[in-house]
């Protein structure tokens, strides 16, 4: 029985890269993910699965064919599955994702910016 | 499509009742609960899921058989399927949880502090 507890800033302080989410715990088949955005994304989506963004320092934004949501730390949105989005951070932005094991952050739309969906921190 | 923020300080200031989880977001078939804890909760387990524990503000421990783990602001821990354990905070926590939807606070152990599950807040 793991009594071990998981602190995000000490989590967030070992790695550097933007836009390579790292796992940091499993609940089910389901993963947190601490990720640093700084910059713009690419459209992409999610054919299977919701996804949730959790701010935990910064400003960040998420943009929809049809409008924008900006969140701060403490503030979550939730993208339904399905939904093209574009994430977007002027500053560095740390940020906790939920989702289901083996997504891909790009979705489907490849291209440089996906990432490896395995690493922890 | 939606295109509302979830403000975690905004939800907890709309409720005051301690051991009683509010529904604040739903991915996939699971939801995101917020719950302010003060004194001592009872044993109990969730036979089929993870539970997880991301603190908010405050302080707050979960005690299990063999040990016990001390969660401050920002901290997060993931109790197993199956494993008894009991939280407790000194003074005022607040806390979010992460589980399948359906879950009860108590589990199977019920009493006076087994609280609704559908919420919203």
């Amino acid at each position: 029985m793991p009594l071990n507890k998981i602190n995000l800033n000490e989590k967030f302080s070992k790695f550097s890269k933007y836009w390579s989410p790292r796992i940091i715990a499993e609940m089910n088949d389901y993963q947190f993910k601490l990720v640093k955005i700084k910059g713009e994304f690419i459209w992409h989506d999610h054919k299977d699965t919701d996804e949730v963004f959790i701010v935990i320092d910064g400003n960040m934004s998420i943009e929809f064919r049809d409008g924008i949501v900006e969140l701060s730390e403490g503030e979550i949105h939730v993208v339904p599955k399905g939904v093209t989005h574009k994430t977007y951070a002027e500053n560095e932005c740390k940020v906790m994702l939920v989702e289901p094991m083996g997504v891909i952050n790009t979705g489907e739309a490849g291209g440089e910016l996906t990432a490896p969906n395995d690493i922890w921190v």
